[in-house]
């Protein structure tokens, strides 16, 4: 499995906090062949769409799309900005082709300084993914600043959500391949 | 009044056509004093947000941010991208305070080529209109793209959609204007 | 004018406690000729839609329906329940015409016990009001319950929300209903 | 498996109609074992929640709740009434506990007069499943008044999205009983 962990802000450090703490996690429970990348959009340069194909854009444009694509499992952290997901986030969506979460597994993670903003992402971000085909984690997590301290997550709670989205996506990734490797030899692929 | 109409796609040129449309009709109902200005971002070099007041970002973004600042009447034109509104568009809104659209008339008009997405501007548009405080006229113009015909808007159905939206608009601004002037005389501002 | 307060809720007394505060408020605001009346779901037997006309049910559902047609301002107070609006609410919507909010002011007052379903009345409740052609007072109150303290509405900061939300109310439907008589002179009627 | 259809409306026969080409469809389909339900809510008479638990109602109202609760896959066909789902569907929701959906399958058909309303189940009724911890199947069928005639379901296509909703269904249940299986083997419970 190829897992892309995807902090999504270009502004503060919360969702790129969120996203190390996935990285690390999600390493110490890898198996033999699973491999873990993250990509920080605050250190790329990303140029918004301009209808081109995903594989024609050069720079860091495309080899973020380009690993995007190679995933089996994509996991976002996102903050929320003007009660939404930040531009930069739905730049990725808009580069990418309609179908570009067929056969994905996606799950996220939220960072918000307030829980007026929990329901944003089922209203602004499961709609796009679930229009581009992805195989949506249903759980989320939602951290509070108050989560953090120093530049760590330090809440409990907060470690055992991450734990959870972890384990909730490898199932849900585990048993989608399996649907999909059964139905190609049940069609004889 | 001030209006700005903003051309939010940087991909195909049919919300273009339409923001010039507006433009065009907005003239020929301009009272004295108006002004009436469009941004097209296609043509403009924007940064993404990286946290910093909007005062201070240099070039294109700057002289974006501030045009829409100093209007009392905001028109967007957008094209819906995966559906949801473009990066394009929502990076404005991230570039900009929470209260930026406080005291503006805000309307817009959707370009799409399937009415499936309808209901984009009310969940990933007006959601995001309100929190930043804006007087947002409920009406809004759904184009197709059969609405088209040569890089124009041929459709009478359309126009007169957008006739009905510019004065939907002014109506709201008008009031609105005088509601504001009311309570501050009445305050003793 | 005519304003008519709707207790939304079939369960608990949060939104009926919320309504009674409401008009009591409005009381005290009141100019002469205008009327409030307080419509309680929960003392109403309340039909499903069959699909007939709004004029045609008898008993309770008739002369719930009818009060509400003949308000000029609508306000609404109601629980989430399920992360949406109550059937007991929905069941109202669904049992009118269209258009029939159109020409009226619509206001709300949300209560919750929890933060994360602020968004609801955004997603859940405005795009029915909109859709139904309401003039919709963009702020809503969101009460929690813990603003709540033996059976009374306790917390300061509710209660000034309150305030602000008839005023608000007040001032969008004044103005709304100038707007209206003016066009109507303009063009003869 | 515990198959249990629910028909939602009270109003009109499409949405009727489709749960019973549905019920049809499905029982072609089935396995040894596995059990078929409808529930017409035209035929049913239920009350409004009135807060107590789903166990305690009498009549239609109970019965219907304890039919849903016992099934494994629950398929919800329904039509839009003002841009939302129908207030007989809300109510099932409220009547039940929070958690009720929890290891079910849930999909849905949705019928309507307009492509204008294709998103409302992403926003009217997906956060409701989700936030009832459903197992959703992400696509969803979005059946005409074109695709009906003379009281049938018409269309070769709305068949085939019909027998693909079957099917998604059904793998989906199946993939997901197998993992909590395997969870509780794991578990030793």
């Amino acid at each position: 499995m190829k897992y892309t962990i995807l902090a999504s802000s270009t502004v503060g450090k919360k969702s790129e906090i969120a996203a190390q703490l996935v990285e690390k996690k999600l390493k110490e429970k890898m198996n033999t062949g699973d491999q873990v990348s993250l990509i920080n959009l605050k250190e790329k340069n990303m140029v918004f769409s301009d209808g081109r194909n995903y594989l024609d854009y050069p720079g860091d444009t495309g080899e973020v799309l380009n690993e995007i694509m190679e995933a089996d499992v994509f996991i976002i952290t996102s903050p929320i900005f003007q009660a939404s997901i930040p531009a930069s986030l739905k730049n990725i969506f808009d580069l990418l082709p309609q179908n570009a979460l067929q056969h994905k597994t996606v799950s996220f993670l939220v960072t918000s300084g307030t829980s007026k903003h929990f329901l944003v992402a089922e209203h602004s971000l499961k709609p796009i993914l679930s229009y581009m085909k992805a195989q949506i984690v249903p759980n989320y997590v939602y951290i509070l600043d108050i989560d953090y301290q120093n530049d760590q997550i330090v809440s409990d709670d907060a470690h055992f959500r991450i734990d959870r989205l972890i384990e909730d996506t490898q199932v849900l990734a585990k048993t989608y391949s399996r649907i999909v490797q059964e139905q190609e030899e049940q069609y004889g692929f």
